[in-house]
């Protein structure tokens, strides 16, 4: 067997985005046959994150304290960030200037102009750039669109998407995603990002106008964590006796048009009591419909509309069919659910994919798309403040 | 057995309604003990309509085709209509003015001026009203509202309503709820009041705010039917060749804020293709939630976020407990279902009580009450004509 | 409009299922067109049992406390039986003696030799005979009935059957359905019979071979209820200090072949904690599968093994489809569901068309069909005191 | 950090539970920490299987294809055995008598008389052993375990057991599983096996007597396959034109007794047209009920029945709350699930940490435990066989 080219690869970051992607890279080539082989090259992390035992739980051949100099080394081919939001920039911007193609958590940047001048900066370079918005690698969203494309849903009428949690009650202490300045933003960029990237995915459409918004802080001042939070890091930090205000929404609820005249509504939110990780969508059109739930992620649901009407209903999918279903063949055989994490190893897959010339599996977001992503979130803030519609059209 | 007192029953209108109202009187004395008998005393119909087969089928004693005769008549005790909305307020102001009791279909009028000089004429004459929004009497709606009364859900803080369905394709024809004259409102008028005034009655709150809005009519003309319409009977006349406008919604989405401070979306739609009759609601607390959906209407899920979180999630109630469950003492032993008709019987029997002078089972609308659902609906539409949010103080 | 010609009943019983038969036969004519009018003639009760205050509830013209009197006037054209088991052979002879027409509630006799014999008499005299196994009109198991006749399952492999309820604790008394000299049997006559009769009605199969059976009491004793049990009416006794023996079974499971080359289990509980009622079945053959649960009545799941594999999965089918699913024309309109009671109108609306000469919707049950059933029953009760297979055809 | 002691693990075999073993191995001491390292030493492969390729992609050091020298030699601690069921014996035999501690893939024998020497060569040698009964170590599974042993369920009265697939129809040839020699049983040893031992593992009771049973084989011929099978590699070969016998079943029923005085029904299926992978149970006992359907594997269902009666019902535990659910703390936050070879990632966890001196997470079954399931499988193909009931202390 032809020994492939490899792909170096550096993460910036650790936390629990840290250890999704080191699982992704390290099983990516045990399951799928990529392209291309991945090498663990070296992880980044602060002193006070000990990268060194982060590189041997997960396989990382290096560990690195200076993110500056690892980006610039001539053999890291792929720099893959996963540092809180505000990091975002700096590093794949560094990275871009190296001329290293960078994978990058979503979203991309804490404000819309970042967002703006990563994704032109990308195009100057012409380096490949991707974002992890993972859920279109799960196997029954990534199907979703496929059932879309083929014209299973028809004509779309409705979006209705929604990505509810209830993690953030008041004996959450105040941790990075509750202050602006280290995530940019709150439940909306963290949750509703995804929701806004899976429907534009799924149905191929360009959100053109906000006709509405709430933007919601139920829980505003949370205890104080002490320590410095050098990095975005939290993990260690411990509960001051003080309290500090929350400076991000809790929920942010929009209504929206698609260009292809669907009518949309989306919500997060982060206390709706009884959802875990409720990150859900339905669709509705002129010849089906279509809905999932990630709590069920292996499922998806459809109705064909054009079926005989005697035995039309909701059908669950279960998408776990080598051959038919999306990513299915480098797994388990059917009726054998994939978790959570296999979503990022599909992803990895087809970054190496592209990375060897190849087209992905199903469309792979990069900084472009991902900016056109924040966009919508920045017309929904607006939207929300203004307390009036907003055409897309005017948010650049 | 001492014989109890007779309420005389006039029915104004047939149509689908008027049969789930001649099944509710004809069957509330069967199940139930109520404290007055029911006596179907006389239906009212245009003389196209027949409305002695309609009598002779459904058991009432007499028919007629002067609603004005009818309702001023000694012997009837109360006026119950089932007419088209655009009908509504002439005969129950008709029916007030003759000091009758009335009971009718909603939404009570087509426009908000109209229900709220119903609500006035009633308030003066003293007379009782009552509204059929009969899914506040389906057991698992009125259980939500006891839940939610009982702190079982704790301090709301999402409600989420919809009320979807998809019969309204590109073959049905322009009928009367297509017909803004006839109907006064669409999709909104017919669905939306429907889960305003369900989502006000199991949260005990009002709507303050509109937060933006969607109108929108996917299907803009649709075949013209031959015949008069009379009285806005659709039934046995033909789709002719010839096409025209349709004048009424066919989908609204609003976002809305509660008194209690819960943010809220609801949304109701025709053409939201595999929802036959899914009208159903989720709403979020701080010790619990509870979602429901009509096409399951026997049971009711809920989430008690105060359990032992080994054993924590949603548990689905199945609304069939007798003396546990509103209404169920009436019925079947436990997990036998209950069908869509058997809200109106209880709604009959609630009647039947609160003209005896006693409570009714759960709280019941009034013209007031419905005038209030009204202002909502009048809201929601300002919002998504002006393209901006609207605070429900400045809709009377 | 012509007159129909009528249909005089005498219904012989009250308890639960003289509500229910009552129910039906008041709704038939106002659903449904049947060819024949339902005319609720002469209810029969024991004097301690009030029929006059049922037959003023119910609708019934007369009430009666002479049964063999009522059966013999040339009045009654059909004579439906409600009483306990035990008494359904007595009425039924003397009726078919009597030359009426009859339907009688299952299981038609207390002992397979009562059967056996009603059968005889009631083909010598050549009466119409129905038995209520209401299940087969619950429209979704019409359904499965229909999707198997044409050939939508394929070749049946595998039937699955259990009938659970969980009512039955210790703290329930010596009622006549724990007294074997009254109900006949225990759990299995009351819902073994049920499911032995769908599952031979929707499979059109017969059972061949008890391949395995077990019968367990597991409440020996129960407290005694004070009063007489005349006609083996409960209602208003009252619990005596003293325990008395419980005669029948609390649980039957048996397997099974079918003629068809089928396996199958069956299972009936009374003690089955978290099932109120669930009669479901599954069955899958070479072409598809279904399965259903009365808890979700209005529901049937189908799969489709020869649909395209993508799109393959459970499909649930929500039967309310006028015009495609069985009694639907004469309900609601779709997606609103019916009740547990509208399975009992439909069956009096196929008795009325059978009356006229006509086929009902689905096959109906007379007593040789239910004497089929019953030596289902007895063989699967041999099978668990001897501990061997027995073959059907050493039943008679 | 104090470095752990290592395991040196050989793998003997490939196919499709060497994968998900060699999974496990690799990702334990990523996500757990356990008490000893694991070391994948040597993964042993017959030459045409190559297992150099095997030991690249999965991470082994080291590929033998003598699996009598691998087992001998010195550097080995744990051998682990994934080779066709008739293997089993003679690998496991071989490295208990070399002093090795054993893992064996489930039935440990192809027949009851080899199981029983399995486990009393292991009692001898004093080694420990463990089978590979996966799905105790499912989340879900195992919490069902602990709510009985907590005594939420109460006194048991019902078990309800299945294990349905739908892969067998004609098409597929005559591969190993099909074949008696290699397999030493069909559905049953496959499927039943695993249900046998879950429900024995949640119970915490023994089954005392077989009440009936049904073996059937569907299809009775299949296409061979070209090639030799040697160790039972079906991989790569190609279909012939000729047909060859199965001697094994498609599908065994089979009724029983717990020792606690529950009844029960188990059942195994290779054509349950619909059911992917439904490897499900429910129990039913005084005190609440528990449910479960691996193809939603994530998911528990309880129900409570001491809980207050207005909210009592089916609650879906999702079995992802680190902290309160057996083995999550290694995984991901809330309501994201884990997928089907966690459960082995879970068990390797649990081998590491009895080689440590430590109690597993849950009960581990080891060579006497799985010699009791054998004892029931061996006993349902008797009375199969025999027609009649048989006791398992007839059965050794």
């Amino acid at each position: 067997m032809a020994k492939k080219k490899g792909v170096n690869i550096a993460l910036v970051g650790q936390g629990f985005m840290g250890r999704t992607h080191s699982n992704a890279w390290g099983q990516v080539a045990k399951f799928f046959d990529p392209p291309r082989t991945p090498i663990m090259h070296t992880v980044f992390g602060q002193p006070q994150e000990q990268p060194q035992d982060f590189a041997d739980n997960w396989g990382w051949l290096n560990a690195s304290t200076d993110w500056k100099q690892l980006i610039a080394s001539d053999e890291i081919d792929l720099v893959d960030i996963v540092t809180p939001n505000f990091m975002h920039a700096p590093v794949a911007e560094a990275a871009i200037a190296a001329g290293k193609n960078v994978s990058c958590e979503k979203p991309i940047a804490a404000t819309l102009k970042g967002a703006r001048e990563m994704a032109a900066a990308a195009k100057k370079a012409k380096v490949k750039t991707f974002v992890w918005y993972n859920y279109r690698r799960c196997p029954a969203v990534a199907l979703a669109y496929k059932l879309v494309k083929q014209g299973k849903v028809g004509q779309i009428r409705h979006v209705r998407a929604s990505y509810l949690q209830e993690w953030a009650d008041d004996s959450v202490p105040l941790a990075w995603r509750f202050d602006k300045k280290l995530s940019g933003a709150g439940a909306h960029g963290d949750l509703n990002a995804h929701i806004i990237d899976m429907m534009r995915f799924v149905t191929g459409q360009e959100i053109t106008e906000i006709c509405g918004a709430i933007a919601k802080t139920f829980i505003k001042e949370r205890q104080l964590m002490t320590g410095t939070v050098a990095g975005g890091i939290a993990d260690g930090l411990k509960k001051s006796s003080k309290k500090g205000k929350v400076t991000v929404d809790d929920t942010v609820l929009f209504l929206a048009r698609f260009s292809g005249g669907a009518v949309a509504n989306f919500e997060c939110a982060r206390q709706a009591t009884g959802n875990y990780n409720r990150n859900g969508f339905e669709i509705n059109g002129t010849r089906g419909a279509i809905r999932f739930n990630f709590e069920r992620m292996n499922e998806l649901e459809y109705f064909d509309a054009t079926a005989e009407r005697t035995v039309q209903g909701w059908t669950t999918l279960m998408c776990t069919h080598a051959g038919d279903h999306p990513y299915l063949d480098a797994w388990w055989p059917d009726g054998h659910p994939i978790g959570y994490e296999h979503a990022f190893t599909n992803m990895a897959y087809d970054i190496l994919r592209v990375l060897a010339g190849k087209k992905p599996v199903v469309p792979m977001p990069d900084f472009e798309d991902a900016y056109q992503t924040q966009r919508v979130l920045e017309a929904a803030m607006i939207s929300a403040r203004e307390k009036q519609a907003v055409k897309l059209s005017l948010v650049k």
